[in-house]
């Protein structure tokens, strides 16, 4: 390298010499403390789910200040350590705060792997292997759905895909769901009033009737319905719609069906549970999140539609920089133009190494243990002092429910009461949080009047009936004084 | 879990229990097979950049099947070794093919770590540590643009980061530039007539007289320039905007300047290069890929913004089941709903990991490195019969260069002799790529009315002089006989 006074000096970059054997040292250090640290010690029941700190000390107890030249590698893994320590335990079975959680030896390789390979999933050239790769899985996929016609892309999550949808669907006619329908119809310029809401029935599932007469409504004021989002397996509640009764409503005018399965796709792989998305094979296109229910690392976000060559002629710029027409290979392979994104994460290995590894039946399981651990909980809760569930009757892996503590059972209830339990769930949360012993999400659902209450997603293959039934306990513990 | 008929039985899910020996040593041989088979083996410039196979014999000697009842370990690793040995390798030296190339162990030690501790970057709860050290990094990189009232966030790629900036753009009223300008158009909504294009001087830059020229023209007619998308280091030519007087016409007349910097924006990092984008700071949003010219692992794809609040005005919802406002925390460290994602892969750790252990020292020199290797090989094809630059006094780190066999040189430049040049570089790439000796791409520039030649981008910090001497002598070897 030169230094600009005609003399060539050799510069050592830090961490590029893979065969110096303190590069090689610091590597094993990561390595074992990911093992030891994360998938081992973090995913204990005796450990915490989180070592919480608020936001500024936190700030404090991390140096994350960059000096002009560098750190020692001790800094680093004492770094990584706290990095670890710190952050919340989603692989720990008692974690489940969000849609995700656990974690999978498997799909961590493929994460692993894929990473170390570096690379963009957008040609054949520049990803030989994951272009194929993705294209089976996704031939998979479709066959799951029974889409004759099928294709798909990996999307950097489930929001991504439903905008892809609403893309699409617009592109084709000319223009309770997940709230990436209202950001993507802002994104994609369709304005807010083009969102139409459907309400849905108790237990969050789309009235067909009442959709039939909105899109109705719609043509009669000259507007052209351009998709209709359902869901399967809606945040919150867990919701299916009924894909038959949608579909028939959705052919009936030509409308666009999306299905939003980015939660409850999992269903599909269990023969127990496949008949909650009956006729997903009408559905038009679908979202589907094999890091939720399913157990793939993040980010494993599939999007479905059953018509070949839509995404291409909807998307595609060719951009002649990067997809030469004179390549000396067959350049259908190079599937970038599938979506609006040029770069793309290789996201096909993990999730195929997990089910090439667990198989078809590894998956349902995983799936199947999901909904079992749902209901016995369930069942425990209906016959636990303080506990209601906000839907006895439910279908998916969300066990939501209110906590009472004693001191407001046998009251009756008014909006004062209701108000008063409305502050029970943030109460709980805080004091579980602090302790670290477990994690579940609290939220209000103002559509159908519900004050705050417990969301509990049941998504790792680690957590049994003993995690259940502390979940009980230690509800009741957190909260009983309240 | 229950089998339905009463009972109740114990079932192992594969690949979850990380004390199991079992799972540990096959942790152990991925390891393994990364560090000696990714790491070493495939960045030694003895060994191939590419083991190229047609995509219908490659899908043969793939196993991509999944069984009902999953596979063993030794299918696993051996599935393993077939994704890498059929890869291409973006670490070696000689992949010059894309505008990202080679591996850092610390950066690489990041992804990993992350990978494992398996979280989404939008709420605090979810992602103590990976908030705050987005933050902490977003307020490094806005100290370095001089953005004094600066935000941002870490998006899935460059494109996607675009399409933000327009986004915002829009907001605040309502485009040679990168593709995803105009994919990102119709994503919005805003059909392709509303990007209108700039020319550009001979060497790629836009004409600040004629950008005003049209936006005068547009304001004539009614129109309302949203946004102008300027770009530092263009994808083909690695052109430079003059952001400065970019910003003057910008500023005269209200409109967003937004700067893609997605691969040029490493000169920030370097004192030598600074200067190519001088008057940065007047932008309104900019775009950087750090796992461009800056060797961060994919993907590292900041946008800043030097608005605060512009992002959550544009883009939040306050989804209730994410975004409680009665949390025990401040709430103000949620910060999923700067963007449309909801979910959101955790980029942070990589890119803070590499550059806490490098320094900003060290994060200079590569780029440094990738400028001055290009500046040496355009010297030394100044100097090398049978080669032309494209643009002979460039500025960054991409050299476009045309080969002329020795059965053309010497004649005279008819478009029929252009027509035979166009072929050389498809032919060169298919032998260069079937043999594996290094990886470039070609491609034409329509708008320049240049045929095909090869782009040769310099991104690798382990690239150095012998790799552009071996670059001139191989093309040569290559072409000579055409």
């Amino acid at each position: 390298m030169s230094t600009g006074d005609g003399t060539d000096r050799k510069v050592t970059f830090r961490g590029i010499d893979f065969e110096s054997l303190d590069v090689r040292q610091f590597l094993d250090n990561v390595q074992t403390l990911i093992v030891d640290d994360v998938l081992v010690r973090s995913t204990r029941r005796e450990n915490k789910v989180i070592n919480f700190r608020d936001p500024v000390e936190l700030q404090e107890l991390l140096d994350l200040t960059i000096s002009p030249d560098g750190a020692k590698h001790d800094t680093l893994v004492e770094a990584c350590k706290n990095v670890i320590e710190y952050s919340a335990k989603t692989g720990h079975p008692r974690f489940f705060n969000q849609l995700y959680s656990g974690l999978n030896a498997y799909g961590l390789a493929g994460s692993w792997l894929a990473d170390s390979l570096n690379t963009n999933g957008y040609t054949f050239e520049a990803s030989p292997v994951f272009v194929i790769m993705e294209l089976s899985l996704l031939q998979k996929i479709c066959g799951i759905l029974g889409y004759e016609n099928g294709d798909g892309v990996f999307c950097p999550g489930g929001s991504f895909s439903n905008i892809m949808a609403m893309h699409l669907a617009r592109y084709k006619v000319a223009p309770e769901a997940h709230y990436s329908l209202v950001k993507g119809a802002m994104f994609l310029g369709m304005g807010l009033d083009s969102v139409v809401r459907v309400t849905t029935d108790e237990r969050g599932k789309m009235k067909p009737e009442v959709l039939e007469a909105r899109i109705q409504e719609d043509l009669k004021m000259g507007h052209l319905p351009a998709m209709v989002m359902a869901t399967a397996g809606t945040t919150v509640l867990g919701a299916y719609d009924l894909l038959e009764a949608l579909a028939d409503v959705c052919d009936r005018y030509g409308v666009w069906l999306h299905c939003d399965a980015c939660w409850g796709g999992g269903a599909l792989l269990s023969n127990k549970h496949r008949h909650l998305m009956a006729a997903v094979h009408r559905t038009h296109s679908l979202a589907w999140n094999f890091h939720k229910m399913s157990g793939a690392p993040l980010q494993s976000a599939a999007f479905l539609v059953n018509e070949k060559g839509l995404m291409e002629e909807c998307n595609q710029f060719k951009a002649e920089y990067l997809f030469q027409p004179d390549k000396f290979y067959d350049t259908s392979y190079d599937i970038g133009d599938k979506t609006v994104q040029c770069g793309r994460k290789v996201d096909s290995l993990k999730l195929w190494l997990l089910w090439k590894a667990v198989g078809d039946a590894g998956m349902a399981a995983v799936v199947d243990n999901c909904f079992e651990n749902a209901q016995y909980l369930a069942e425990k809760m209906k016959q636990t002092d303080g506990f209601r569930l906000v839907i006895p009757e439910f279908e998916c892996a969300n066990v939501c429910f209110w906590y009472i503590p004693e001191s407001l059972r046998g009251q009756e209830e008014t909006p004062e009461w209701w108000q008063k339990i409305s502050k029970v769930g943030p109460a709980i949360k805080e004091r579980m949080v602090r302790e670290g012993s477990m994690m579940m999400g609290f939220t209000p659902l103002t559509c159908k009047g519900h004050v705050n209450f417990f969301r509990m997603i049941l998504a790792n293959a680690k957590s049994d009936r003993t995690d259940m039934d502390f979940v009980v306990s230690e509800i009741d513990r957190l909260g009983k004084d309240l």
